[in-house]
């Protein structure tokens, strides 16, 4: 992480911090600019849409856009860290029930909220993965944000009706992390009637979930689940 | 598939037939076009990247250039053509050996290769999961470059000293064509020195493979990994 990356997640943290104090006006701005700022990036692609875009299609003043995100890449921190808020959120308010219930339910909840942005999802991971495209921010400056959707995931297993032995939580936790993560990008790029494909690997995820918690009784299986997650998680720092 | 995709492919195999008889001139020309292509779309990006911009860094007349590719999707389409090749080419090549070390051999070759054009890959695989980037050619009209794709990775399941029993050949073959794009995936955004996550992902898959293949002698494997390729083989139509 470079030094200037720490310091701008700092700010990030923050300003959040500092939100929590927003009223209701302000937050309805706020949300404004978000909800714009997607839509936009939806149409225009993200590196074509500019602030001033942003502020002139939410009728607010580019100087009291800034003062809600200092730059695109805030905005982009600000959905990412609403998203694992929201996903957080909705493991808390998840009764009990297995890994592969509740995996299915999160994420058919999750999808279908972000159905009406999946074009901008689309162009949001689509600057993610260009270089120089200013979203990298997402790889080296979303630490904090990226732990809380980690815990999400952590604590949909850890308090599951069939949770695996405790050395096994965090890592199937951070799996159906990444998961998560695949089966956003699957989504983006379905374009069978109704998402149908999407369901289907949801489905597939679902029957298979119970299968890795069984094997995980054998040490060889729990060894290569965890070798599995340290490669893994130094490269998908999303 | 629209007609419009359709058309654009069959003009685009023809190309390729003809080019079959391109004199060892116009073979440097179109390869110097090809490159040049790659590092600008890595220094500029995809989308920011005209035909003209191409045509004037190659030093050949922008009228020249629409001659070998009439676009930049043509392009792409000619990039992934030449991967494609490539790959079956490294297959047809290769001494026997089990699946395993044949899968891994051919990453490590492919990767090797690709290293210098690493941000380019990372700005077209942006520009693919960019909604009307023109990209998106890519998931529609390239359907037989993909059909070669894949067969390079069924032949190399086929002949491999531990291949499975029949019925299974295909679709082991087609789960590592999609491990191979999950691998490219991995290794844009592997900032590890010298991709060192890449080669412990490469080893693991290597580890995985044996299992997968003893594990197939029990017929839910066989139906699951089945179920598996069908799913995902309508939305990965890369």
């Amino acid at each position: 992480m470079t030094s200037d990356a720490t310091i701008n997640e700092h700010v990030h943290l923050l300003v959040y911090a500092l939100m929590t104090d927003l009223t209701p006006k302000a937050e309805r701005t706020r949300q404004a600019i978000l909800t714009t700022a997607l839509s936009l990036f939806a149409t225009k692609g993200y590196e074509a849409t500019t602030m001033r875009d942003i502020a002139a299609e939410a009728a607010v003043s580019l100087g009291l856009a800034y003062r809600y995100f200092d730059s695109k890449e805030a905005l982009i921190l600000a959905l990412y860290q609403q998203m694992a808020e929201d996903t957080d959120e909705a493991v808390q308010r998840q009764d009990a029930g297995t890994v592969a219930d509740r995996f299915s339910a999160i994420m058919t909840e999750r999808l279908q909220q972000a159905a009406p942005y999946r074009d901008a999802f689309a162009a949001l991971f689509g600057a993610i993965l260009t270089p120089r495209s200013g979203a990298e921010l997402f790889g080296s400056g979303a630490n904090a944000v990226r732990e809380r959707a980690e815990n999400a995931f952590i604590a949909l297993v850890r308090s599951a009706s069939d949770a695996p032995a405790a050395p096994h939580v965090e890592n199937v936790g951070r799996l159906l992390y990444s998961a998560h993560f695949a089966v956003i990008l699957f989504w983006i790029r379905d374009s069978s009637g109704g998402q149908r494909s999407t369901q289907a690997l949801l489905g597939f995820i679902h029957d298979m979930i119970p299968w890795l918690l069984r094997g995980l009784i054998l040490p060889p299986i729990g060894r290569e689940l965890a070798r599995f997650i340290r490669i893994i998680d130094g490269v998908l720092g999303v």
